[in-house]
């Protein structure tokens, strides 16, 4: 392999951190140097690749191993020094300006994450401390916009989807980018880089200049999946419990794309909060879209939806197969429903307060093997509680197949043990096997070793 | 008396408290309906009245005896209802936006000098510790902007000047705007409206549309007196040292009229400041100026720094009589100083981190007949510590003529004691006569008696 | 006399004429510099005393007898060299910018009218040619804003009123801009100048900060009245008449303040198109209001229309006396109206297209006594025709009164005479000699000699 | 075939047009509905078919048939009824801002070539007029922006290039984009669709929301090439030679990629101005470019131009083959010169004033087998008058190749007959040869039957 270019630049900030006191950059340059100097570095240095083909972080730390990053504090503010990196990221020396954006909201992020509000939030938190936590966490990333009508769209989805899924995805967002809308997604390729890129064409022919491409995502995540170049605004979540909730609180609809265990986590997550009885009345549009290649995956997602939760979740979403346009226009009507009713209730429009989030959706889940027995797969939960472990479920088996410490714990102990009424495991099972079978496990070319072990 | 119009009205956020978490607007309530509910309805009250000929507050506080505000929490944020609020802020039944924008400062700063840092404040803090808390209140106050070149100018001068002196603040306002500077004051009348009236007309001509005209206020002085209308960014710092530290950090040149011991008291903080030796090489262009009617005055001024602080304290001013033009000139080519000096420092245009201020006038001064008859007014004294202390001596007075709790303690137990060095007390007492001959002491209608006995 | 300070300066293009051919710089060169040069020049001369007190051409054009300009072409666009030119309209060597936006204004309107459509526009021209002259002159003016909201009033008043008059009409003017209405006046002193000073203060207090002042004038009138500084929206119509069709085509409504024969002449003007039949059905707001002490003055007038046009005219305006509130609301209420009725007639916001208004009030007329003397001021004339003669006659004695070719025929010949029916010309008479009583003839300071003679 | 979508709709002016006078409308209306009517409406056409795959005129106009315009005056102004528009210019029944703003545009240019100036420009205008002309028209189009620094690129080459070439171009548009520079093109597909949706991305990563994408057409060329989707700022030229003549006044630097006879055409016509005596000091950056697989096709182009013009030609451009960063930083110099030429020469940033170009260039050329028998292509004329015919040469071969006239032509006459000296003729013939070979004169899918004969 030959060694990529890099370069060395100094650069201070813009975006965010413009505006700092004294003892916050020496907070800063304390934090970046010392707990958290490796974790800052790591999530630069994906920044820097961003737009790069490889998505894999591993590559990357290995292509830059000299890449390295000094603080310096300014009566002025904060510098950073930067050494040997990626020379991609710079034109003429200079580095392109959304880059140097989103380093700054990276270190805004990671610093706030561990200074600003950590006693706040022990493990044990209530339910409203940490919704307060994370709506702190999007107005100090500067997310939250007052007065601006509802119009953004989450796009969930799989990372490694086919091409034709993506090809779909960007038709969507440009139907969406038509009508107005603004997009948020988990930041990455596939799924999550399709409707932004289909958006920003479709913005510039409305003439929108001040489009939002929200990107989310948190620190585990970052590093594999690098933001796209298009994100606008990119916020670097603490835990991935949070990131969803930062999802379903800032955006006004959903949209979910074909994708593997990843994606059917965050389906369940939100069935399992609209399950909740407090938030009937509150409309939430929820869409699920692809391709008419996708067809038998929608038809398998929702009979699974039915065999578990019931035909009452099946009333939460609505699918939409081959049609970019009905699928942009079901969205533009739910906006309507949505601003109509924080209008009434006034509710905020850049926060949805009024939606209850159960505790058991906001505690970080560990997926270690003991976790994963102890999941309560029956029948006879309350739905949402259901939802809420099969969330968990699949959250698991994300883990063990793509994050480093998933990855070990099933090396050294093998398979994650799924234990439930048979009436749960089996159609789980089922969709499970067809996820296999459709390679949405994991990036293709590899045969794939299930990490979990379905016992009815 | 008539009973004025009163309007009953609800208003939401502008400019500042858009977006509220549901803790915090429910704190802003509870602070705003518990211990600072009064405060809070004076300072309103003061604000509702901006433009209006009193200057009184005890007046406007009897005028309105049925004022009234309940703090509303909605998920969308916070509302406010008032109840017999002074019709002249309506404008057919709408509040007149600046004033609405005022009225949420004042919530803002009320509510974060209470509850957000409060435990960080001891009055045993650090000097450093003062810094940062007055950086973050302006920060918080939107205050600090980023990247903008150095053209605040702080005008300090009395309150009750003559109709001559006045015009003359107006005049000076008139030439600092049209050479594009932005002026900053105490926000009462007097000194602290001229220049920015004079400003007004001539940004205007100038085209210049984002003007700043800035006040910085405090409790106590607020309620006496009301913010003139022409200032559009409103911050009320919870002290009078805060104040003063505020005013230095964030102008970058300081311009000061007649006026009597309150603009004495100035003269000596920012004397006091930059006699410290770690100041001496730091460009900070400070101007007394005044119509040749105010040309004894300044020569009796020059003559008290002299025999108080020396030839050496006379160096860091220059006195320009009768010429706004070369007054404005003699900032404009100081702030050229300050931007070389500041870029090549690396410190910040915003906020002047680099001036050392001393503990000793930062912390807050309580104008006792104890306190004022401790103070060390002696020659051997350090210079900048001498004027800490003239500084205090002046503070008292001012104490003791206009504010409540001076005015009682004088009718109580008479006037205050001030000790020290007739070399330093002769000169003193000179002034201070003077001050009376001038009507400088108080607002012209009454004949003054002195609430202090100069004992060399 | 001490010699008033001048200067030498260069200046480019701002706001106007920044992107000009080469064969339009040549042009405006020579026009320039050949047949327009004198009146050019003075035009420059008076905007660059605006804000001086002088209101009187002479004196400023006596002031500065070696004024001159050059202009110059270059490949960039035009360039003025300035020889001798009054001090005050720079700072420290740069001219004031809306002084530069002004003097570029008076050459795009000089030249304009001078060259671009002089050849359209005989003095036969039709009716719907002088509209369409006077739409072109104020869109090249870039006065016309598509899209935004009827807000325009446009406020006529004596240029010569005293101290209590002025108040009001500032006073009227600060209620105006509460409201967020504009203003637009024939930018001189006195009634033109005070609305736009109140409505400053007031936009600033409603944070406004594009608000239009609009100025319209002629030639004739600018030396003698200087552009007040608050003007930011210049022309320079090429005579009375297409002046008067700007104000009521481009304005909204328009409020009348006290005045001489200048306000009589407007008011008749308006009348006069408003009793056309075919404008029977167009809203067009029309205030008459004035203090307390303007009362007997109003009722004079309110009598002298009833007894010329006839009860129907008095239909067409409301006096409203002693009440700038009033005044405002009652405007705004007609400005609703307006919006109202423009929007079901697809008529434009920007030009009153819908408005009729008959070629005899659009032609020039020159003020001689041949011209004075074949006035028709006969009961039996239709009353908008009437309305045209009564409102000659008013110019007429403006003419005699003020202008300098009006006063010559007047010293040459002796005063107009005005022939009529008794019924008409008694109570034109009264009305005349309580001008004079009120002083409203000329400034004050010299016995009135009346130019006109009545003879029934 | 199945029948297209189509929609009525009514649209009003944004972009161009908002403020007409009643008198332009109704011009607008009768030279829409008579003359222009026909071409109008073909124009329209094309723009609604922006973004669709087809660029066959006939094919467009075949598959809407009944596609028409109603044209309506009002009294805001114009209003256009659409009737069986193609479905796919709205949404929702809204159409797309960029499609409306582009129709306007068509008309505002149509009407303006056809009546504002047609008296002032015979065919036998002088130099100057044209120049004149040209500038008129693009400032009517407000394409004409002062105070902007030189950044805008012009990107010529062929429309229907290989897929190699064409991500060539988006790679060379991305870099230029990353660099902050404009683009501007022929406003098709192909070379001039790429590079604009290459600098699309990369100023959305700079940040820059004000990028000018300049399309500047013909109405022969715009209904076979509909404006790609990019282009927000659209000028349909009346004639290929002031279109020519648009680019080199407009943009500030030229990039040059592979293409057919057009593309020879254009080198040409730059090179036989750049090689004009009087313009030799006036710098002007000409970059010819391509993918690796095009480095023969430039040697060969290069050879051609050393034959014809002559080594001194060859000096005018620069060659860069397969290094997008290098295209772009050679052009980023080349503006520095620009910039620093024109700021000493007092030359408009917004037009090349000061390039002298010949007559011969400004005639319009009619492709007949007369005019083309005439070419004068001999070694011994002045070299940039040769470089004129030989521009006039390709000029009607790319119109026997592809202009409805010029087939018809060619089918009814045979080939046209290139007559000159064997040294010039020879390297023509070459060229024209391997244009064949590498089907770079047509649309690929059909053999080439030359439509020319070289005759030695």
């Amino acid at each position: 392999m030959t060694k990529p270019n890099t370069i060395d630049a100094s650069i201070t900030p813009i975006g965010s951190l413009e505006v700092l006191s004294q003892f916050e950059v020496s907070k800063l340059k304390q934090a970046g140097e010392n707990g958290l100097y490796e974790l800052f570095r790591r999530c630069v240095l994906a920044i820097l690749n961003t737009g790069s083909d490889s998505d894999n972080a591993k590559t990357i730390l290995q292509n830059y191993p000299d890449f390295r990053i000094d603080i310096v504090q300014q009566d002025r503010g904060i510098r950073l020094n930067l050494y040997n990196a990626p020379a991609d990221a710079f034109v003429d020396g200079a580095m392109i300006t959304s880059t140097r954006e989103m380093v700054f909201a990276a270190l805004r992020d990671i610093v706030w994450t561990e200074s600003e509000r950590k006693n706040d939030l022990s493990e044990q938190a209530s339910g409203s401390a940490i919704t307060d936590y994370v709506f702190h966490f999007l107005r100090n990333a500067k997310m939250l916009l007052p007065g601006q009508q509802p119009n953004l769209v989450v796009c969930w989805g799989g990372h490694s989807i086919n091409e034709v899924e993506y090809e779909y995805t960007k038709e969507v967002g440009h139907e969406l980018g038509l009508r107005r809308l603004d997009i948020c997604t988990g930041c990455g390729p596939g799924a999550m880089k399709g409707p932004m890129k289909g958006a920003t064409i479709s913005h510039a022919k409305q003439r929108i200049l001040n489009a939002r491409y929200i990107g989310l995502t948190e620190p585990a995540i970052i590093t594999a999946e690098a933001p796209n170049p298009i994100v606008n605004d990119l916020a670097i979540l603490p835990d991935i419990e949070k990131r969803l909730e930062a999802f379903v609180r800032l955006g006004h609809g959903i949209i979910i794309f074909p994708g593997g265990p990843g994606t059917a986590e965050e389906l369940l997550y939100i069935l399992g909060i609209l399950l909740h009885p407090d938030n009937k009345e509150i409309p939430f549009p929820l869409i699920l879209t692809g391709p008419k290649e996708a067809a038998d995956y929608f038809k398998q997602l929702h009979e699974f939806i039915a065999q578990t939760l019931g035909y009452q979740a099946q009333q939460k979403y609505k699918i939409i197969v081959d049609d970019p346009i009905a699928a942009a226009r079901e969205m533009t009507t739910g906006m309507q429903l949505v601003t109509d009713y924080r209008r009434k209730a006034a509710d905020a429009y850049h926060f949805n307060w009024k939606l209850h989030i159960d505790p058991i959706f906001q505690e970080p889940f560990h997926a270690t093997h003991d976790n994963m027995a102890k999941l309560n797969l029956h029948k006879n939960a309350p739905v949402h509680l259901l939802a809420a472990d099969l969330r968990r479920a699949f959250s698991g088996i994300v883990a063990g197949n793509v994050k480093e410490q998933g990855i070990n714990l099933i090396e050294e102990k093998g398979p994650f043990e799924i234990h439930g009424d048979p009436e749960i495991l089996q159609p789980l099972d089922n969709l499970l096997e067809a996820f296999v079978a459709q390679k949405r496990m994991k990036l293709p070319g590899s045969a794939y070793v299930p990490c979990y072990k379905v016992i009815a």
